[in-house]
């Protein structure tokens, strides 16, 4: 298809597909003449990735940068492509402090596993800094109804994890750990939702 | 306390007290001449609060603004306050489409209430769409996954609502909903990573 189409297919305007390309972001089209490109399906698929880590999750640019050279070129460790994945998301905190207090003792009451470098220790502590700023309750029971939640989650996301080629999984993991974090969240809300108009009928039902 | 205190404590630079109290999002302090004021614990406590949403959780300012103004003067239904609470978050969506049809199937195959009004039926959208974007799996054995988790976690945050004051019960809705995500997502993460963290120590028994 030519570059016209593929701006139209994507919803990515002309300009932002050739700064893409410029950025190294998108591989270039394969050139027919000096002034025209065919571009196929594959640039489809990158650009719809793109602006999903862009548009849908809200990631800088750069950030964005980061995720696709992990999928293009991924590390030969797991735990390593992991660390780096979760670093390019959002919250950025600081994540040189070496130590974080309140994320070892979470840590620990949960059974999970503290290394300072895996950057979700520090994002970990961060939240636990804002709930207590917030006065809001960050008890052991508390952690536990999230924690028991999240092992839970995660143990089925990474089950089928042997069963792929490792170009698939690393993939699954990078773009996993992003976007069925929006997924979550809207389902947590939309419940909260659900049990309020539930229960709002319940009342007027009894009454 | 005087306003180097306030500031000392917090973390937050004298400049910027002073900008949260020109703009209506902290209260003055008690004026004790016409070149000093006296602040208190409450002080203390709302810009702990600024703090955790604008840079814990990172969200520009108007968004603040909207957060502080819910729980101060809350809406009368809490239907309508968890909706502008949420409303409040990222992502921040196009809520004005009028039907969201990969969110109606969604909220239909998981026995939740459809509102097009609510911000997260548009926030879903989104999410499925990026994940449709990505290629990866949302079907309905996947979306059941997430919402099973976040029923049972959303029953466990709503249980002790019944029981609070309104006021009490508004602050902690607003709250909950911006602070326990980042906590929630930190120990998503931290449960991929310890469960890789096991595995390769399997493995590792095991050769």
């Amino acid at each position: 298809m030519k570059i016209s189409e593929l701006s139209e297919r994507s919803g990515v305007p002309v300009a932002t597909v050739k700064f893409y390309i410029r950025e190294g972001m998108l591989p270039r089209g394969e050139a027919l003449s000096t002034t025209r490109a065919e571009y196929g399906d594959e640039h489809l698929a990158r650009l719809r990735l793109i602006a999903a880590l862009a548009d849908v999750r809200g990631l800088p640019l750069s950030r964005v940068r980061d995720i696709l050279a992990l999928v293009d070129a991924p590390d030969d460790d797991p735990i390593e492509t992991l660390g780096r994945a979760v670093g390019a998301l959002p919250p950025y905190v600081d994540g040189d402090r070496g130590d974080y207090p309140r994320a070892r003792a979470a840590i620990a009451a949960l059974g999970l596993t503290y290394d300072a470098d895996f950057t979700a220790v520090a994002q970990l502590d961060e939240a636990l800094r804002a709930l207590e700023a917030a006065g809001l309750d960050a008890s052991p029971a508390v952690l536990r109804r999230y924690g028991d939640a999240m092992r839970q989650v995660a143990a089925e996301e990474i089950a089928p994890v042997p069963y792929m080629e490792r170009s698939e999984a690393v993939t699954y993991a990078v773009l996993g750990t992003a976007l069925y974090e929006p997924l979550m969240l809207a389902l947590r809300r939309l419940a909260h939702h659900h049990l309020l108009v539930e229960g709002a009928a319940a009342d007027d039902s009894a009454s």
